[in-house]
């Protein structure tokens, strides 16, 4: 009757030493707690999003050398842990008493369950792996494998550079019918113990059932708080409008670092209403954050002089950039940097697909803690934060029922109900489509003829009438987030802040050129026969 | 005595329709030569770095149709060319008389060479390719084949994101024993003529010889100008701080688009030199640009009063960055969009390796032309086009002789001879054993401890003594450089404009992760051995 233990354990993504100290330290643990077995995750030893790393020879042979060390450490108990082969692959490992064992020649046989090529004979089967969480994945589930079969991930984050991943560990226990029996709190490190012959024994348990909005706000605080513990940032600085997206960043960074090491910083111009300054003012002194107001309008003003002064002449296109400029790269920089500590990058998903954001102005930070959420979810995740997590309105509803907006001229005057270009409930849904599924424009073109377009993309139905009175203006819109998205949304990705993903499909793990706007054939010809002219 | 053609075509890559329209007509032209053959290169009718386009099933669909059109227009004459196949894998196909084809069924065997794989009974060889142009490859080179190769190439920029391609084609014929007998010219469109069964006598030619600087010169010169062709603009703005980068940048530029377009914008601050200052000014005369000078330091004194005035104190390091910021992200952003145009970044590669440059500061822009060359390959490029370009002293003497320096604080006056922390001439060659050769601190301090470190890294000898009195000093300079270049140096890159390659080992072509410094224990032993401590 073999006790087995499996660790969730935190592994740092490039530093074997560190892992190595934990793994040998969780065995240690593993042996006292009277197991034979331990098993690790994937990647134990050097983490897996290592990038280039992996082509250096002498991590890779400190990598072996930790590797030879957990061997070393397996006295009276098998290990099995994921590490590098002496040709730098990926790989997976066990050990017991001091040498490295093919799997089948153990007592009890054991096998990966990764080719999903197991034996009869086995009497239980292990699933190791490394897969970044993803909100709308469904865990904890398993084929039915007619023995007991033990998953175990890791937890952490880890990163591509330009993706920010969770990993929630999702480690469980599963019996001979594929019935959940164990599972590990996710996103949490810890050993767990399960004898063997007792798990098709055990009584089958239902998997935690979370809300996607609950699921989003437990990968986002997580996300953030290890990042920020990687870097070793302790000090936020948000530049908050009165706006949705810039109050929800703030409510989640105060649970991340707490209220006293967040700065929340309002920069009105002439354009910014008297409404969003109080609804921002009020959001601080909800969430009990220090809070400054540094307007920019006198530097806005000096650059547009410093440039007519030399001849040039700037139009209100030009100046709606300056402020957004002015803002972040001038004063949030600045600031953070006075403190010591960062500043983030609020922008949401429909904005960062069709580029509706500044380049070096609301487009900058260290991260873009927000930007795998479409708007909705943003809403969304005010909501649960008021509910759930603060308890009352922290984020004023002034906040949440305001029109989105820039505010960045007097045709995006909120008080008057202006705003974004963008039709959130509908946009959200095309853009998804673009950025999500690799449609286009042709596909989308021929939904909308054939009456089925709100359907296709699961937007409410009734929009695209609502929105779109003929076929010209709804082309007409098609092609501008079209362009968009395909123009200088890649321009201005390709120099974006790291994304924290909470999907399987961030920017980041898309591969973008930027090689400018296509339309298909197909499209072209169906526009035709639409509205006429090609 | 059958006459082929093979077309060194420009491929927009993302413009199946763009590349079909051009291919019809080259069609058109081989068979109007009176060829009966005609070769296109490998991806010529999608491109080759489109991302995820290729997810896109109406891209795919589109291709294929374009291939369809090709096919049909191949009669009395054979068509190869590269297309996506029907599950968008990028394929080489062959068309005559409207139909595709097996090659081995024409009457005259051809057979493509990309396998190596080819059978005796061959009348020639076709070698298709897509490789970027990278300034130390081997050009023209072919191993004897036994029969005649005819290689084609495409021309143009192709780009991943963060990556901008040159493509310079390449194509050529080689005779029976590999020798060359015919090129195209490099980076430029063409349709070239062989007679198949002449090959074998024809004379045989060198490959065109090149110097290192002549080669990248060319490189940038046609890289930017695609580059900017495709993306649509026609104005630059450059800001020039009297150095050596800005200043290469500039010449550079104007040769591209010409001086009338180019704006030089020079932002000194207290801290900047009458001698900077002086240069900028004469590099402005002599390339005849508009120059324009708009000073920062009223903006950053009250950048700095308004973050005095709520409570914040600014530091002198905090200071400089906001110099940086100022200089790039109000100003250039702002001239930039005022003329039309895009602003440029001038970072080299030294100074990207260990991120020496400020994010939405000098290290922001459209597009880094020099950052995939070390510093010393800046100074040869001023050389060179000032000898060969511009046939004068354009890039002024007193720029190439002055000790580079940021001149953001008095600690970097250029009068007094101080400057940037780097030694170009050691550093460049340290920090490419990093960034090119995968090699870290162990390699560099094992060769230090041998002796045989300039030997190693092929820098000149003698520099290890004359800059590191000890080794405390030696090891000191080693891990500030290293933490740099994995540490803040990968979040700048992470956030950096596109590079413009000219070897196989640009940034952006590396997969980075955010993961912060690692030391290997054998580097940590080796240390202690040498200094002691650990």
């Amino acid at each position: 009757m073999p006790k087995i233990a499996y660790a969730q354990m935190k592994v740092l993504a490039g530093h074997p030493d560190v892992n190595t100290r934990k793994i040998l330290n969780l065995i240690y643990e593993a042996r006292a707690g009277g197991a034979k077995v331990v098993i690790f995750p994937s990647g134990a030893v050097p983490g897996k999003m290592i990038g280039d790393t992996e082509s250096q020879r002498s991590f890779i042979c400190e990598c072996l050398d930790c590797g030879d060390e957990i061997a070393a450490a397996s006295k009276d108990i098998v290990v099995f842990f994921g590490n590098f082969d002496a040709n730098g692959i990926s790989s997976y490992f066990c050990a017991r008493n001091g040498e490295f064992f093919d799997e089948n020649k153990l007592p009890w046989a054991v096998k990966c369950y990764i080719d999903y090529d197991f034996e009869s004979e086995a009497d239980f089967l292990i699933e190791h792996f490394s897969i970044p969480f993803s909100f709308d994945s469904k865990p904890y589930y398993c084929a039915p494998t007619n023995r007991p079969l033990i998953s175990v991930g890791a937890v952490g984050v880890q990163n591509t550079g330009k993706t920010i991943y969770t990993f929630n560990g999702e480690s469980a226990v599963f019996n001979s019918r594929g019935e959940l029996v164990q599972y590990a709190e996710p996103f949490a490190e810890c050993l767990n113990f399960v004898e063997l012959f007792e798990i098709d024994k055990m009584p089958v348990i239902n998997p935690p059932v979370e809300t996607e909005a609950e699921k989003i706000y437990r990968a986002l605080h997580y996300g953030v708080k290890e990042f920020l513990e990687q870097i070793g940032v302790g000090k936020v600085v948000v530049g908050v409008s009165g706006g949705i997206d810039s109050a929800v960043a703030a409510a989640l960074y105060v649970q991340v670092v707490g209220a006293k090491n967040v700065y929340l910083v309002n920069m009105p111009s002439r354009f910014n209403s008297a409404t969003t300054k109080g609804l921002s003012e009020q959001l601080a002194k909800n969430l009990g954050c220090k809070y400054f107001v540094v307007p920019i309008q006198e530097s806005v003003d000096w650059t547009v002089k410093q440039l007519e002064g030399v001849g040039l002449s700037v139009s209100d296109f030009v100046k709606e950039n300056i402020q957004a400029r002015d803002r972040s790269a001038r004063i949030l920089a600045a600031v953070a940097a006075s403190v010591g500590g960062v500043f983030t990058c609020n922008a949401n998903k429909a904005e960062s697909t069709v580029g509706y954001a500044t380049l070096y102005g609301d487009e900058a930070g260290f991260l873009s803690a927000l930007a795998d959420l479409w708007k909705y979810q943003v809403y969304d995740l005010a909501r649960y934060m008021n509910e759930k997590i603060y308890g009352f309105e922290a984020i004023p509803q002034g906040i949440i029922d305001i029109v989105p907006s820039a505010e960045l001229s007097t045709a995006q005057n909120v008080d008057e109900g202006k705003g974004d270009p963008l039709r959130y409930d509908y946009h959200d849904y095309l853009l998804r489509a673009f950025a999500e599924r690799n449609l286009t424009p042709e596909e989308i073109l021929l939904w909308y003829a054939a009456g089925v377009l709100e359907d296709r993309i699961d937007c409410k139905a009734g929009l695209v009438e609502k929105y779109f009175l003929t076929a010209q203006t709804f082309i007409a819109d098609l092609e501008r987030w079209w362009k968009a998205f395909t123009g200088m949304g890649v321009a201005k990705r390709i120099q974006s802040p790291p994304i924290l993903a909470v999907t399987d499909k961030p920017y980041g793990a898309r591969h973008e050129s930027q090689n400018g706007t296509h339309f298909t054939r197909a499209y072209r010809e169906l526009k035709a026969e639409l509205i006429g002219g090609k």
